[in-house]
């Protein structure tokens, strides 16, 4: 059998969400499907056991990794000082959990001001906004930050396409933040969804990245199942060879099988089928991509 | 010099919003750029003369195709009657618009329900409520369409990404819908900067859309100029040659100059330094790899 040196995985929304106790077989599921982690989003109060849900993961075999979930009350780009607070507030309390979950990476739209999915539409913004918005992300970032290397956890500040965020759309614009915060527990995390629509190269942008990656997430063009679209997998393995990153890759395949006029693609949607086969078969390929770069180097 | 069978151009938007008689010069620019054909917003009322349009638009040898400019009021896909009969209205109206410039192709999101653009967010659609909007698209364009068919005017169809449309995103949906309306004055209009978002392969969808396409935008997958991306322009020229589509094919890189974090990319704006060089670049490129899959088919 080929070996990776990344671990590979699936979100926890793939199957389910919210994603409660009645849930934990998906463990065992995607672990059948040849996954080494899962990606949870950090639970809300009340919403999973910590403890038991530490147990439930390692039961499976699996490790884990956080989604973040910033809001408009969490949001470090904030011009409203509750908001500023309650986002760093909120990320520190992400490192507690991850440490509570065994976790060693929080990912995600880390600087906040969520745009299309909290119905904010593209606006201008004038380049003095810019520059204070930046500024406050940069400083929330290095509070924040601080409870994250105290407890060996990561951040991964992760850029999204220009519909998600007006703060940070590429792995430069998430490059220039995390230089500024200059602190190892604050990376880049990478997902190529949204390189797919924003970068010039993705295998360059991987590149430029470097050692400043803390998570990775391999998908689709169009959320499908990794190898179903049009994303260069063998030139993305080769750029995660080339920098040496070793981290989790994570799988989000939202695309369903509910197709047709008037579907609503950019809302998450449940399963409808079984979809564990096709999970094997991306994670599988991907794997494949991964140690075909290390052999052929 | 290499010849091509489309008629290769630019949208008026490249260069100004909005475009006005004070920028009638950008059409000798883009012809110098190596432009055969504008695609103008169809005006609103008093924002063009349309006589003097026209002439300017000849003066600088170039033809001419419309960009339908829909919103809330002018929506096929409302349950508000006002807001259907508004958009069939509005459709009808830029048939009269083009035959007065000459142009005999008006494409875009012709369906209506604009998104993020006009502020609504992506939220879960009942099933009887989809079927209920494609069903007025459909009746809306037929209406519309007999208009077309008199005039001697195309309509074309566009599927927008997720975040732009929650009734059309892919050639398929737009085939479902066009396919229903019966009608040879509607058809398809094909996008690559939405098709690198939603299609899993998209020159197969350019093929399977075949005869039904009537106009075509080329576009990076980031919105930048034509071959700096990582559309694969050789694979969309073969389709092109195969589906034995002759029509316009038009750019809008909208990315501009003015990189870095904050800056809001979903946002149109104004170009801020001289782009004749590089749309000229990208014309070139785009005639060369539609004139190689011609020579090599």
């Amino acid at each position: 059998m080929i070996e990776t040196e990344n671990a590979i995985g699936v979100i926890s929304m793939f199957y389910a969400r919210p994603f409660t106790r009645d849930h934990f077989d998906c463990f065992h599921r995607m672990k059948k499907a040849g996954a080494d982690v899962v990606e949870l989003l950090v639970p809300e109060p009340g919403e999973l056991d910590l403890r038991e849900t530490k147990a439930a993961i390692a039961d499976a075999g699996l490790s884990c990794v956080l989604a973040a979930r910033v809001n408009l009350a969490r949001d470090l780009s904030s011009a409203d000082e509750a908001a500023y607070k309650g986002g760093v507030a909120y990320l520190e309390s992400t490192v507690d959990t991850a440490a509570a979950l065994g976790a060693t990476i929080v990912g995600g739209p880390l600087y906040g001001a969520p745009m299309v999915f909290a119905g904010r539409a593209p606006t201008p913004i004038t380049a003095d906004e810019r520059k204070r918005r930046v500024d406050a992300v940069v400083a929330g970032l290095k509070q924040a930050g601080r409870r994250a290397a105290d407890q060996g956890v990561a951040f991964g500040v992760e850029p999204l396409n220009r519909f998600e965020s007006d703060v940070c759309n590429t792995a430069r614009h998430a490059l220039e933040i995390v230089d500024r915060v200059d602190n190892p527990a604050v990376g880049v995390m990478l997902d190529t969804f949204h390189m797919n629509m924003e970068e010039f190269d993705i295998a360059d942008a991987i590149r430029k990245t470097g050692s400043k990656i803390v998570h990775f997430q391999a998908n689709e063009n169009n959320r499908g199942f990794v190898g179903s679209g049009h994303i260069d997998w063998a030139s993305v393995a080769r750029a995660i060879r080339d920098v040496a990153y070793t981290g989790p890759i994570v799988l989000e395949p939202f695309r369903r099988s509910d197709e047709g006029a008037g579907v609503t693609l950019a809302q998450w949607r449940a399963p409808t089928v079984n979809e564990d086969g096709e999970l094997a078969a991306s994670i599988a390929y991907l794997k494949a991509a991964l140690a075909f770069a290390r052999q052929t180097a």
